[in-house]
């Protein structure tokens, strides 16, 4: 087998969830005859949703989110899966990026499958003329769907677009666990440092960084949170951690970790107060957390070691991972979230995208919830495929639920 | 100092937030005129919301809200607080109970404190005539909210009421680390039982569910989870936990803590099940989780130790902490929630009976969540008396959170 | 029944190693005839020990070791039973505990078995007579047997004791989770203070120490290290916790436990820098490791609530628990080391008790170890108390870990 | 800069033990004239070892230790260090292999330094002729140091052996931190499975067991441990893991992790019990631990990922990572330990190896322990680096602990 096919066969082992979907779309064909656009990361996990949809009766068209995070031998193995086309390539040209996505554009989807909103931000600024085809989206990431937000409370978001990141079963398990574990590991192989007795920096106690704070916590790490949030940052110091400004942090950090989905969380004054030998990276969608365009003006920087680029400020070394992308996805060891995170999540894509088209037409543009009934199914899905039962309401319960009037 | 205002100056020792708002309420007086009515856990914590209270001129009238959590000594100190009445007596008959809230509905209070919703049931079944001087009320628990909701769903709630519990600064501390530290230590004590290596069972997986699973696990229990919601199920069972029906449950669990806030959680099919000197506690609101009644009327029980019934199922010995009640609170050894998480909730408390004395006028018969500025204002109090520095938004943060043509 | 003998009834149904070693001296009566000596905390735990020791056939005479630790109705209910003798009383004066310790030598025993070497102190000091009849002694605790090897190395200990305390079963349970859990709930209920958040020192990084830092990391608490050994102190450092001097801990703890079994751990020129409303605890054998005569001398007390000294100095409240007793065992809520796991301590006393009588007149002077075979068995009959059931070397496994001949 | 240099340059940054050891002994030149044969992995970390000694005057022969585990970059930077001679290759054929460490043999080195006591064991086997020259020799591995001693006491040992590993700064962090921290992230970016949620078995529950089921537990998932000592299962049951024979851990687990030093721990009886999907790897010194050749024999394997072999047994999926090898070393993306706790370990060495030199020829044949002020000292070097001050004892400290006559 090739080694794109021997990855998905490797992921589809642990992605009950698409399996179960898989299943029962193969055999009632709900996507028969529909077009599907997608910008997400390809890599073997994203492959076992397309091929999920395909199996659904979909065309496929999709190309990458970010230039870093393309495996070329997945990229050409869903290229081999009937009915899909890709037309993504690892670390290829802002412009290749760029006209991968006109490409998909290009067949008239109906609808569209976002991590970062890529394909929406193109559709509603070159390609216009596109819109009117399109019966509604789905994106993948907090940031996203922030940004979405902002385009509808403007007006300017022409189609509906299910918010699949705001969803619980998405937010508790994606993000906390997904990127906790995965930014975690991503950051011990690629610096081969310890996390033990460490001083890691969690900037955001969101959903991504009260996973991370909790497992390096767990991994022996006294670990400091940055917040804007008075309660957050209250929460995080019950929950035992170091809460204090950024300005602060720096002077005693050994290991940061962005994951706020702002900008410029560390920046120059940070750099300046930082340790020898600090380790920084971002688990935030977008690159822009670190300030890294003002070290690219003012040091000079080398690579010293695989996806670490180190820069000297004031005879300091400050090491930056994978250039402040993704630090899961980006670096040269980084998996991306593990296997069974992306099942739960991809299972509501898969579930969402056949909900869109057939409820799409019937909703204006804006900004919509994952329906609560796919995002239990979900969960019950994943519990059965553990084999774990759980309890159900009786009816005396339901009653007293919903009574106000039994005393003490 | 007689024990009660030695108590009293324990728990204001460690509750910085209730004494910043003490000093403006002493210096403001916004509560002048007022008769404030509450039924409350009457012990230090609850004295010094009530001298809070006091100082922002109102007269406040309390009782106790369950017949084993009042401590004698504070309610004699609290009596004698200039402008401070209080009818509660500890282990009272039920008739005295009842006949205590009366005596607080009859100096005809504009604003009710509940926890657990005493005096608002009471006033909407035998003290209607004392409604149309009720200007609002505040509810501290999950379950007087929740039976509040269903009141007014039914259109019989007949003047505002805000849900403090609803808010974040309650249920991530309160409910988190208040239940969760004093439940446990509470069985810890009560039991002198080993939490290491036990099999360690919650029902619920609510925020109290929470706090109480994630410290067992904290001590070494294996912990099981029980829950009815698939995700919460799922959350659970990432978190590291055993999720179970509680059939499997009564099985293999040593010991047992409710947190449902629903009735019958443990009942006879488990009862029959049980390990033989296993113990079952409730840190629910209210004695119903545990089917007690069944207990009372098919067995024989006697009590080994302080605050511990036991009886005995096919020569199994199956041991009943505090009757069901609220571990920490009705326990002998229990002190209630500690000191410092109450002072938010209390501080919560304070600020938003503060805010329904000039709101309340304007708003129909309903369940209000607590102000978002009451909210953060409270976690900022809090933070700045830890000596705690956040961040702020810088300007370019701002706008960058605001927009959506910002690219990859 | 009268409550102390539901203690006991309590007690005995978590110590089910004692109950199988209790059935195997009543069949074979291996101590008849002998007297035991014992100094021991007097409560429910160390009475089933003793009704063991007479289940075998000994006479047993015994009395506390703490002033504050003795309960009197397990004193008497152990006065009760066949063939036991019990002198000890609660909060007695200093003159009598040291009598009730003549009382108990006075008799005559062949066997001592201490917690904090009383009887052997008293025997080599003031009853030198009695110690031709002794074949040996048990000593409990980390800090008497220190004192005991001290005294082996002058040549001054003219019998053989054996070191329970120095055993892997002992340092393992008692020490990790007996002190570690107890304890930190007896610092939770006698303050009513809440831990998450908190920053908590532990001073001594040994067992004991280390129990109670997981533990108190485990509920939310962040936790200071304070040692004098490079190693320990490297090793809690990589555990994720904050290694300092005591001077700078001093600046920083809200709360303190002490356990290094030395002196003058925690002295005038730490309080003095402390923060007000700390609150001072020790959980080492002796009540020296605060240093609270200079407290006594210097400054006035009042007793702020149960078991709290409260002192002001520079206007701070410096809060010291138990008098700087043990505070699991010396506070008025405290009941002592877990059930379980003095269940595996006792149960090494019980037979170590045996085996001196067997073995103790082919012994000269000084301390001896537990006998591993001992050591073993207690786990043994634990596990199978627990129905966990391990592995066993196969015949290929021995051969493997003894051979040096087997390549990569 | 090369890469092999860049990979010593990133090590370097974050070895300040090393550091400090060797601005003194290039001060000192303590090692001039001495010739160091070793066999260890060959990667960055070895390297800056190798270089210390280097700069102690010594000049130094050196090859791998296990046949995947060399990075060739490394080798050849080392090769370019002066007085440094490396023959190690990656992948290289077992006749190869051997050839190689006789190659470091043929320079007759006065000092050995063995992971796994290769050069050693040829030294007594087939090289006897160079036995005469050799000084001593350290050993790094508990494996190579069980094996030592079994041949130790079979008269079989030629000269002194200092037992690294055996040592309280080896074990309680190269075992426990190394080990437990680089066996995880090696799975986990190795598989991309998730921990949270996962039964993890750990065989074994000495130093290196310990560490990593404390991770895996920090990561949320369920740990199950497999011992043979009752002891030790007594201390994982009561830490709150889950303990059980390897039979029923066969049923249950999702990914095994080996860490007894012991054969045939994992074999056919397990294999066939286990899920679809499995995770088997080996964090022990050699490759026995799960049998390979029982799999090899009998099932047809294919590769499945980079360093992951499946085997097909009634229709399920055994994943074997790293073919059995260290999963840490020899995964394609393993890093080994992190490079903090090397450079501990490596701190041992060097001190060891010039202490050998010195005292070595006092010595008789058998394994010695590392010098106790060693010992203590890379502790002490490594605080001092952190900023990290600790307690001395006070004069009156000193004499409490030595004295027995200080009553209660």
């Amino acid at each position: 087998m090739k080694s794109g096919e021997l990855k998905m066969g490797w992921a589809r082992q642990y992605m009950p969830v698409l399996g179960e979907i898989r299943k029962k779309f193969e055999a009632e064909k709900p996507l028969a005859g529909q077009k599907i656009g997608m910008a997400l990361h390809i890599e073997a996990k994203t492959a076992v949703l397309v091929e999920t949809l395909a199996a659904g009766g979909a065309e496929v068209y999709i190309t990458g989110c970010n230039p870093l995070s393309t495996q070329d031998d997945v990229a050409e193995a869903l290229d081999r899966v009937k009915g899909v086309h890709c037309y993504a390539q690892r670390a290829c040209s802002n412009e290749d990026y760029y006209a991968a996505i006109d490409k998909v554009l290009d067949q008239n989807p109906t609808v569209t499958i976002d991590d970062g909103m890529d394909l929406i931000h193109r559709l509603h600024t070159g390609r216009r003329e596109l819109l009117d085809n399109i019966v509604g989206g789905c994106e993948e990431t907090t940031t996203g769907i922030h940004r979405l937000r902002a385009m509808a409370a403007d007006g300017a978001l022409e189609f509906p677009v299910i918010a699949v990141n705001d969803t619980p079963m998405k937010r508790c398990f994606d993000n906390v666990h997904g990127t906790g574990e995965s930014a975690l590991s991503a950051v011990m192989i690629t610096t081969n440092s310890l996390i033990g007795g460490k001083w890691f920096v969690v900037a955001g106690y969101g959903y991504c960084g009260r996973g991370l704070a909790k497992m390096a916590h767990g991994l022996g790490a006294k670990v400091v949170v940055t917040e804007i949030d008075p309660r957050r940052a209250l929460e995080a110091h019950m929950d035992g951690y170091h809460v204090m400004s950024m300005a602060e942090a720096a002077k005693i950090g050994d290991i940061f970790v962005t994951t706020t989905g702002n900008t410029s969380v560390i920046s120059e004054k940070d750099f300046r107060n930082m340790k020898d030998g600090v380790i920084l990276s971002n688990a935030g969608h977008f690159n822009v957390e670190i300030d890294i365009p003002w070290l690219e003006a003012n040091k000079d920087g080398y690579e010293a070691r695989d996806s670490i680029e180190t820069y000297i400020i004031d005879n300091k070394r400050i090491n930056i991972l994978a250039e402040g992308r993704l630090v899961n996805l980006a670096t040269m060891k980084g998996m991306g979230h593990p296997i069974e995170v992306m099942d739960l999540s991809f299972a509501l894509q898969a579930l969402c995208s056949d909900y869109i088209l057939r409820e799409g037409p019937g909703l204006t543009g804006g900004v919509y919830e994952v329906p609560n009934e796919i995002d239990v199914s979900v969960a019950s899905i994943k519990l059965k495929s553990l084999g774990v039962e759980i309890d159900r309401l009786t009816e005396e319960q339901e009653h007293y639920m919903n009574s106000w009037d039994i005393g003490t």
